[in-house]
């Protein structure tokens, strides 16, 4: 079986896209895996698959999976890209377009510089939406790792996250503690684990650990929880530049009930075909 | 400037191949660079060049690049996949095929298996050959490395390396010793710098730090390299399995004035185009 596929990226969050809207591909977790192995398959941190929407007002479906085979809700670096593919390969003239994930509609806006804008959604605070273990909706929840107490932000941005604060992104502990964050018994779903830095009201410094990946060059949703867990706590404005390893994100949240939207790069790298 | 490629990996050594018979690619050190990067371009260890040879009886002229820019010589890996990739595209029907590079002439002989075995030449032990700074040949040179004493091989195939002999290969100080070797004074040129477990009289362990590019899953020459340095030490028979990181590869090597044989295993990745 031959493949046509086309690799692009988002701050280094780079992806293998699938055009399903007049194919059928569908893979195996073994082929997943092969094709997301750097050196001897393709190489990618996930990829996705473009689908035809079976519902009314969707332009498309979109579907997402792990280098290790798990199909995943939602990924921000990802949205942008899957935006920029269907522009780029004219399966659609729209500017704005709402597209069909496993965790609800997000709406991608092409905007003049090329940039794209996604709205992310509102992001779900309630513990049983995200889902984390907690009575109540809380700014940060105490939390155990090993013997330690840690302060966490948690929240969902169409997957679950974690958000500590620190005061150096250089010394922070994200392999450690990221990983064991991931994985506590208090993220039911497992979580992604951001660490934030905060420069002043509109700038902050980002690391995140994706659950099932380990640390990334930048997380789009990692950078949505951040943002709007500091403007929980007063720290941040209502627009703010996140910092992270891949490059920047512009990020715009005007308080409870509004969608998160973020706004950064999407790069077509090269096309490819693969014997499977 | 739209430009095809080809992915193609031995042992997870990973290649980007340009067939130049028919085009005239010439990439900038800035472009090599872009290329090579892992999520941000294709991702791969070298950049191959396949050209035609203006020399009688010589089939093809191969050129390598590393990730960082610079030509180098060759790379044993790089040369079965330069051997599969001209029979599998159909630029030669021979089995036995004569290759020009920067460091001689290399004869890949494809085999029933499908595995390539290259004649990686007579290895080269006189320090002036390598280039070493030493006043003559010795088994094993003793070289000061910070305010620590080693004993390395040091030997030619194609490209200067040092090999250093280990109890384990699991604590091997690759990344420390490794990379300060790889920069010692005695090596002008640098030096690809091996470290061998002898496990019996035909198996080894080999890891190895490549010069301008770190620790490796699997370096053809390396595996030359060591096996020379432990048949000269009486501790290897002619015929030796090398397990590296990214797989198996067998040497044969018949003794002094002989050239080395090395035989493994080629793989097409994937078709690929970028615009550059």
């Amino acid at each position: 079986m031959q493949i046509a596929f086309t690799k692009m990226q988002g701050l280094g969050n780079d992806f293998i896209i699938f055009d399903n809207t007049s194919n059928s591909i569908s893979l195996t977790t073994e082929q997943i895996r092969f094709i997301a192995r750097r050196r001897f398959g393709v190489g990618c941190d996930q990829l996705l698959f473009v689908e035809a929407s079976n519902k009314p007002n969707v332009d498309f479906r979109y579907r997402i999976f792990n280098a290790d085979g798990e199909e995943v809700q939602q990924c921000g670096n990802g949205a942008r890209c899957f935006a920029r593919f269907v522009v780029d390969k004219g399966l659609t003239d729209k500017k704005n377009l709402v597209i069909e994930t496993h965790s609800g509609l997000i709406c991608p806006q092409i905007e003049e510089n090329g940039d794209i804008t996604v709205n992310m959604g509102v992001p779900r605070l309630n513990p049983v939406d995200i889902p984390f273990n907690a009575d109540k909706v809380e700014l940060q929840y105490p939390i155990m790792v090993g013997t330690d107490l840690y302060k966490i932000g948690a929240i969902s941005i169409g997957n679950p996250h974690a958000v500590l604060l620190v005061d150096s992104i250089e010394t922070a502990p994200v392999e450690t503690v990221g990983a064991k964050l991931s994985l506590h018994h208090r993220f039911p779903q497992r979580a992604n684990v951001s660490f934030m830095q905060i420069i002043d009201n509109s700038n902050i410094k980002l690391r995140v650990y994706e659950r099932g990946v380990g640390e990334t060059l930048a997380c789009g949703t990692g950078a949505c929880a951040a943002v709007v867990v500091g403007q929980r706590l007063k720290r941040l404005d209502s627009i703010v530049t996140v910092n992270l390893p891949g490059g920047q994100l512009q990020i715009q949240w005007a308080g409870p009930d509004a969608a998160v939207l973020m706004t950064g790069p999407a790069v077509h790298v090269f096309e490819g075909t693969i014997e499977l």
